[in-house]
């Protein structure tokens, strides 16, 4: 009898994109003239740098002659790409990453997907709320929580509520500092926190962390003997030279923080797939018998043993983003896409819309209007004005009454999905 | 408190590879100026085809226009990999595979380590030994196993041994057909096996199951409702046709039977990572509460949750190995190795060893002589004849004794490694 896994049985039914897809599939079908403007889905939509088709062609043909031929790689990464990682986007800011705890991957999807395995069934997560789904989902599915509730939460995991009030983003468990420590709302007092996702520039909300608020986390983790998993994947969205795109920036975090970092949207490839890790030698956890453990050691031994390398061709593009002519186009294109931020910020700002994110996040994380759910949002933006977002609600319970609208477009979808927007809202 | 995954502390500290490539490294340190015949890890030597290199071509120029740009993909596999697939490797030899029972992934490495997350943690799984170590080291570090013990093998974990009565084929648990059912030694009795990991032609031993074989172990599976994972990633390699390429060519595997598939020997893809799995939809799992659960649900949940596509350009060149050019040179490349595996055994038996596989497969599977361990004949062979193989307790206990050879190489280096061992051991 083969027996399955039955922790998947806990997941919704129907996935979030899954889900936006049916419903935009089924709406073109009633209407195909309908010209559909997606602003959901956070993929871009700029072709690659030249300097990075360059640099894939002259791999593709390396890959084509005996004499240069590759067969599998260092499964940590090639050399050449990791010290383009190690100069580019830690030595240039004043912090020291040893080469072997970079650890090269085919996306940050799988990373932040596969992390979890490394710690023990019985840790607790926390996560914030709104978030990634895959930090939640990849955790439920490894049996790390109960059943949903009727709140839209799992039992058995931490959510750290982020809203308007903390401007979504939620202090660590205990509260901020000098007030009395509370608990998160609906979970037992005194369970701590293991583990614990952030991510900024954050997905779903487009907002930031600030240096004092990752030193709050910092100080946290190191007092509570938890670790960070800090996912960067939009630090080169950062427009502000005062805001830290690494974790590491952060005094004490090589003790407690594991980073995660992505070439998707820092140089389009969410189609070419490539994407990093970096784990200090310094952060450890517990083993049973009170042994310290090196997560380096553990993440090193998951890697090699589940994982065969990223393509030779891809790490080649990946590293062509970090050369002189590649960093300059790719600046480019994260420019254009901040300037269709701008422009929707405005748009939706004129078109009385309360707007958060947008500044350093190619998101845009918006209050609905007139109290209606994130899903009704949805049908409504999507029937009167044929623009597709994502509801806050499929980030988790605190996203309902909210809806993300991403930059990833064409200036000219841009710009008319605001006059739409503009028109269909201007009398409300 | 960061509590860690406590299972990784059951693997041995050192992996089988890095062991090699240290000893290697020692080698040749103190031995600067001897030529080293890397005749150890699987990996190809061959350029990739021609008509692999244009299409890649293509699509990276594809990649660098606006028009033509690709984002993310679908998460399973673009439709044009999909179809080649279906209709070269299923369609033509009979077997009806719908496209979505296709996954297309990064590699063979990451699916035959991630397979087993969708069955249960009490699951009992099943290898062959020797055995290709990702399936016992994912298993083991998902908590299914107890430690070691002094005879090499993971408790809880039930073990059938390859060996030379058998041709390195065994047979499913409870013996061979006919025979009073026995046990698989050093296992309580009656623990029945969920899960089985089956690799045709095998890594390490070079042989190849034969479609009776194949047809034993589907009707045991079908018989106690158990699940096979097959590893075709060596089918390529086969050259009589009577012996059959995929577990579906069996009647009732679309049942119970899960195949994977890979580029990487079948293609030259070591270093550009492709590989796909099928998961009929008519395989069940059983649920705790007894309802019967398609595998390819909880699969798709994982491979969707987890992973967001292979790349597109990797994809690309993986259906050009499809197109009329791209299969005639990619079996020219099968050819020219296996070739090798021909003078490889013919050298191997003058020089006096029993060898298995090498015709079927690119590995060589060879006793070792005067009674010598594993490892004490990889020690003679690299200072001997500086030869790097690998030793077979590597793959399991029941691989003590013996040794694998690659034929991936050029052939200037195969006639040497053939005169070399022949000066060698022509007078013992």
């Amino acid at each position: 009898m083969a027996r399955i896994n039955e922790h998947y049985a806990k997941l919704p039914a129907s996935y979030l994109f899954p889900e936006i897809g049916r419903r935009v599939r089924a709406y073109q079908a009633a209407h195909p003239d309908a010209s559909v403007i997606r602003l959901g889905i956070g993929d871009v939509t700029e072709p690659l740098a030249p300097a990075i088709v360059e640099a894939m062609h002259a791999a593709v043909d390396e890959m084509g002659k005996r004499e240069t031929f590759r067969g599998y790689g260092p499964e940590q990464g090639y050399d050449f790409l990791i010290e383009a990682i190690r100069e580019h986007d830690y030595a240039a800011r004043g912090i020291a990453i040893a080469a072997d705890e970079i650890f090269v991957s085919d996306g940050s999807k799988c990373d932040s997907g596969n992390i979890q395995e490394i710690f023990a069934l019985a840790a607790r997560v926390a996560v914030t709320d709104p978030v990634y789904p895959v930090y939640v989902d990849s955790n439920v599915m490894a049996g790390r929580t109960g059943p949903v509730g009727a709140d839209g939460r799992y039992a058995g995991l931490t959510y750290l509520v982020g809203n308007e009030a903390n401007g979504f983003q939620p202090d660590p468990p205990g509260g901020p500092p000098g007030e009395p420590p509370g608990e998160p709302p609906g979970e037992p007092p005194g369970e701590p926190v293991d583990v614990v996702y952030l991510c900024s520039p954050n997905n779903p909300t487009g907002t930031v962390a600030t240096r004092a608020q990752l030193e709050r986390w910092v100080a946290w983790a190191k007092a509570s003997d938890a670790v960070i998993l800090f996912d960067a994947a939009y630090e080169g969205y950062i427009a502000d030279p005062a805001l830290p795109h690494s974790i590491f920036e952060i005094e004490g975090a090589r003790d407690c923080a594991i980073e995660l970092r992505s070439f998707s949207k820092r140089a389009g490839f969410t189609g070419v797939r490539c994407a990093f890790m970096v784990v200090p030698k310094t952060v450890t956890g517990t083993a049973p018998d009170g042994k310290r453990v090196a997560l380096h050691a553990l993440w090193s031994r998951r890697h090699s043993t589940k994982f065969n390398g990223a393509s030779y061709v891809v790490q080649r593009g990946a590293a062509a983003a970090y050369a002189p002519a590649g960093l300059a186009q790719t600046r480019e294109q994260i420019a254009f896409y901040m300037e269709n931020a701008r422009l929707l910020r405005e748009g939706l700002g004129a078109a009385g819309f309360t707007v958060f994110g947008g500044v350093h996040a190619p998101y845009l994380w918006l209050r609905t209007q007139d109290g209606a759910t994130s899903w009704q949002f949805f049908d409504r933006l999507l029937s009167e004005v044929q623009i597709v977002g994502t509801p806050g609600a499929g980030f988790g319970p605190a996203g309902e009454g909210y809806f993300r609208l991403s930059a990833f477009n064409s200036r000219a979808n841009i710009d008319e999905a605001i006059a739409r927007i503009r028109r269909a809202f201007r009398a409300r």
